[in-house]
């Protein structure tokens, strides 16, 4: 697990700030839920492995020697989400929209941008069935790459029910589809014949290999949906198809225009998807930037009672580590611990080194007082150092005429001003040059 | 533990979001640390109380039969701070102020106000011994609370040194230095006598009792520092009165003028103060709304080279039960999921209310789109149930005209306008009234 120092903060509050902008101008609202939930309410929640990977805590007090653990670190969003929904439902708005970014856990083994604490940042709206939901999440997570300044990112979309229908066509039975989605999500990084080969390691037969290689051979991915309507399945799959040709539909004239592909193999891991599923990539990342989709069963396993839902999860790791190589922070965000630092000749007059600094907040700026009366030097040296761009220097000079020298130090010029006016000039000097 | 609904959040974003802007501009640096420590890093660290309250998460996989822990909460902020120096040290300016703003998680029985998820706002500068740190942390302090509209606060002060100074004279031995001070404490809450009769339950003989009677029972608190200095002791704790003087002097023309009073039964609990001790207070609760002081030998424990320091924490939960109390957030605060919700007749028009609601989203307004085509009265109902001020309304007719008819539901008004221009009417109507 990782501390994050000043930049790395700095970075990601930006981002954060940027995603929640955005999510507030859709109407969903923050919420958030505890690090600790009970170890029942997740257990059995994310399969076998997932119950491996959950952090579980110890009892306390007089059952810590029990060894035995009754809490746990939440491992994502979406099941406090279902949890909150249950215990909540009278104080919530029948169309619930939320956003919610909290760190999750998972004792999973550490890799290149992979850890055991990271963000997720999910958006959900539960309470309707309306492809307006889905189209919606797909502008949402538009606008918040196009904030970012993203401009060659897509959103993948697909829908578990024509999937279903396509496998159904092929012959696989229900209870193998998850098998063969597995296989079937590779196609982009192994191909046809990978997926092919792959199938017959998950022990599907010749008939089923060539039955698949038959019907995707073809495809062209603009053509997708046509193309899977015109096939033998399209009965089958028919209000999926709907479905699909309504989002796009939807997003015309928004910031998703152009940017929705159809795309067969996309298939999500998540088991509990019932309708379109969605996934946001750039062409420089093997994996994605998160994904999403609909899935209306999940609440009624707390509830007891089925709510609509549809949700999108982002990558704030991923998105930090794109943006990182990419160079895609922009100049405006703090780098350095202060705009000024106030510096002083004598420690006798250190007084009016922070009367000073409270003039020079006032007007806006952050500022820093040197604490110590080393040489001057000294002080200006330590300001450079730490990137501070400027310097405001009481002398005895200055303190007796109530003005400050300011020293922009990377310009190497200097000038005294009133000790009221000062603020604005140095706030003028930090403006971006054109 | 708490789940934080929609208004819970923004409240706290309200609080977080004022300290973090003043915080900044005194140069502190954003840092944070993981949820989970090594449980070694904690042990010890908060005596004997402290190792109970920890919670202690099991070891994982095959280790997780044995019952043991390896891993633990975050306690409090302070050790992953000293952490956090000793491990990044190069990385760090050599005068590092930081704030940090984060839950941690004490296995407490849960009490009103008292959590086991609670967040902590500590401030803190470490590398100089300057009283001008400990000046600045009141005067930050105080521009916290003016900035959250707080009139009626007050920042106590007294020194470890003072105290020490003093209880040598009353012949308290070292060693029992801890226990008179948690007596002493409680002088405000149970008066004079309230501190003898605990100094009798604590051991402390009847000269040591009388002692104390004498010299505390004349004291004037505004007056405290003077009356210390007329003492018998003042040769012993000379350099802090001098401290304790040089930070009231550094703090005038500030917003912490007029706020500092020394309190001479001000102790602070923790064991590692060493120098100046604050807190802060406000009428109204018997606890305090926040606390630090001078630490200059705890970083040593990590580092093994001592690094001066200096800290204050603010109670955000405390802080909010306060403004909640008093109706102190202000009136601007989001209350509601948006500011308008566009309202279609049909469901085949869902795509106009998309691209409405892009329009008055790019005009700066938080918009719900309702995803479903209800009766337009049910439509109009739900936003006055959520509160959403403004519901924009497109039929047929606006649609063929490019117009969006604008209902005010509290004024029981209704305006069309150009779909362009909804967005600025919007925002004007959204104005508090003068």
């Amino acid at each position: 697990m990782r501390d994050f120092l000043p930049e790395d903060v700095r970075r990601r509050e930006y981002v954060i700030g940027v995603i929640k902008r955005v999510y507030e101008r859709y109407g969903f609202e923050p919420l958030e839920t505890p690090a600790v939930e009970n170890l029942e309410t997740l257990m059995g929640k994310y399969g076998e492995e997932g119950n491996q990977l959950i952090f579980k805590i110890l009892k306390r007090g007089e059952h810590e020697a029990s060894g035995q653990a009754d809490l746990a670190l939440r491992y994502d969003l979406t099941v406090p989400l279902a949890r909150v929904i249950a215990h909540h439902q009278a104080k919530l708005p029948k169309l619930f929209k939320r956003y919610q970014i909290q760190p999750v856990w998972r004792a999973d083994r550490p890799a290149r941008g992979r850890f055991r604490e990271f963000y997720q940042c999910d958006v959900d709206a539960l309470g309707s069935t309306s492809p307006v939901i889905e189209a919606e999440l797909c502008v949402a997570v538009s606008d918040v790459l196009t904030a970012l300044k993203f401009d060659d990112f897509e959103v993948r979309l697909n829908h578990r029910q024509v999937l279903a229908a396509w496998l159904t066509r092929l012959l696989v039975p229900d209870d193998r589809h998850g098998a063969f989605l597995i296989a079937l999500d590779k196609l982009d990084k192994v191909g046809v014949e990978g997926v092919v080969e792959e199938l017959g390691q998950r022990g599907f037969d010749k008939k089923t290999q060539i039955a698949f290689r038959n019907t995707i051979g073809a495809v062209d991915k603009a053509e997708f949906l046509e193309w899977h309507k015109s096939r033998s399945w399209a009965d089958i799959g028919g209000a999926a198809f709907d479905n699909l040709i309504r989002i796009r539909d939807l997003v015309q004239g928004t910031s998703a225009e152009g940017r929705l592909r159809f795309e067969p193999s996309l298939a999500r891991g998540l088991s509990y998807y019932t309708g379109a599923i969605m996934e946001l990539n750039v062409p420089d990342l093997a994996g994605s930037l998160g994904g999403g989709g609909r899935y209306d069963n999940l609440v009624g396993m707390f509830l007891g009672q089925n709510v609509p839902a549809c949700g999108f999860s982002l990558g704030l790791e991923r998105i930090l580590v794109v943006m990182a190589e990419r160079g895609m922070f922009p100049e405006g965000l703090a780098t350095t611990p202060a705009d000024v630092m106030v510096a002083v000749f004598d420690a006798a007059d250190a007084p009016h080194a922070v009367r000073v600094a409270s003039a020079l907040r006032a007007a806006g700026l952050r500022v820093l007082v040197y604490p110590d009366a080393d040489k001057i030097g000294k002080q200006i040296k330590y300001a450079d150092g730490v990137g501070i761009p400027f310097v405001a220097i009481l002398g005895s000079d200055e303190i007796a005429k109530g003005t400050v020298t300011v020293k922009h130090l990377s310009a190497q010029t200097q000038h005294t001003y009133d000790q009221m006016a000062a603020g604005a000039a140095i706030l003028e000097g930090l403006k971006p040059r054109g």
